[in-house]
């Protein structure tokens, strides 16, 4: 299973941690870690599944790899810009949201859009006049953030 | 000045109403209307920009132009499905929504991070807790939602 | 009827003549005619329709608006680098080469991929041991270009 | 380093052999070999480079995972057509082109104005009127394609 972690280049240590335990988790369960390939969350969460021994991929925005984080087992730059949102989104069997601005916003939408199951942990509220379907499932740690999107995604 | 309409390829009479005249106004004005190319939203909004003489642009999610409503002066088929969504937001110097679904809030949070502002008219609002920013400025009325384009574009 | 003209942003006035006289003809016999949007063999293409009063789309590779050529009737910015290449060619239902690079030629052989119609005017020669069907379709002036064009679109 | 195998989803047994060996020799250097993740010399030289224990990313162009062939490492669905060659091309830091139709030409001439080096075994042979640098480099064999590619990245 491939499950997408989505969040902020620049976050408060908090969610840093929150992240990283999700990648944990991600990676302890067998699971293909998918993210934007930057800092802040994205970096967080490779760092975790990789000190688990999982594969974690990172999808950039820009033509070359040199920001990509260390953790990242594979790098895909796209030279695409915000439009790489899409293949984040894409990729993922499931999304794991953690803070986040816009960009991670952009992410819930196209993820939802596309049917793929969105669950988040400090992150977006979605306008509940507007959420056809569970919109993004809140969990309370990164454990059940992991286990609630393998089970939605199953 | 380029004016993109986002919202949903199937809504109700009202909404249908509220894009027309939103249309018809940034075509009055002299701007170029850029849509999704297809239902709902986005064909009443091409079609009251069509009816003051308006420059319409569809950018369509498939592979060709057949779904591409017809008041478009212009359809751009891409094949990139709802990557497709990026480049609608890109396309505008600002969007003004109306309604919307999934698919309107990936474009109304891919502007926001491009740097583009965003009018809404009934659509979607934005977790005030995440914001940073304007966000998405509320218009009363079609008229006021362009006017408030054309100013926060400026 | 669309027809892209492809070439490149730099080229000799030679071939900026050629493109001129296509884009002249595609907007004489009421063609949209797309392209790159930039300089060179895109402009003169841009310019000739324009002078005839035709519609023409530009199709960027930047974020923004601005290296767009003067003749344009749309600018569209992708941000999506030469990634854009796939846009130009999808949004042609024929496409007329002039001279070109690399660019073009990722441009002819994506369009064949698409199974558009590509005609040439002084511009890459494929491989005859590998081509598949017509390839590139040779004229000998820019009248018959758009003609070839037309015929292999209808 | 990143190398990308191109070459057509379906192939006669004799290039099948070679890219088998593309791949082999890709894994046993400890390059992560990218391709288009279908069938053909895509799944040849995935074939090999796992069967070295290599790590294999394929880039498809469909919604989903459902067509990627069976020994890729990890499969990008990107929904975007024949526009993820681009993808492919960007995400090589050289490529290595065995065979191919008109989709392996558009990721050859991406590469190339991407300044990515490209090595050709019985391949496409690029106009040599109007090639600028060294265009496709031909490899006698499957060992000295890696070489040259391994070589020219560097």
């Amino acid at each position: 299973m491939y499950i997408a972690v989505i969040g902020a280049a620049e976050c408060e240590s908090g969610l840093s941690d929150i992240a990283y335990k999700v990648g944990w988790e991600i990676g302890r369960r067998g699971h293909v870690l998918v993210c934007g390939g930057l800092g802040g969350v994205m970096d967080a969460a490779a760092h975790g599944a990789h000190d688990v021994g999982g594969l974690v991929v990172g999808i950039l925005p820009g033509p070359d790899r040199s920001p990509a984080g260390k953790w990242l087992t594979v790098a895909i730059p796209t030279d695409m810009g915000h439009a790489r949102n899409a293949l984040v989104a894409r990729a993922g069997d499931a999304l794991v949201a953690v803070g986040g601005g816009f960009g991670t916003l952009s992410e819930i939408a196209l993820a939802l859009k596309m049917g793929r199951p969105v669950v988040g942990l400090e992150t977006w509220g979605l306008d509940e006049g507007r959420v056809e379907g569970p919109g993004v499932v809140k969990a309370a740690t990164p454990e059940e953030a992991v286990r609630l999107a393998e089970e939605l995604a199953g």
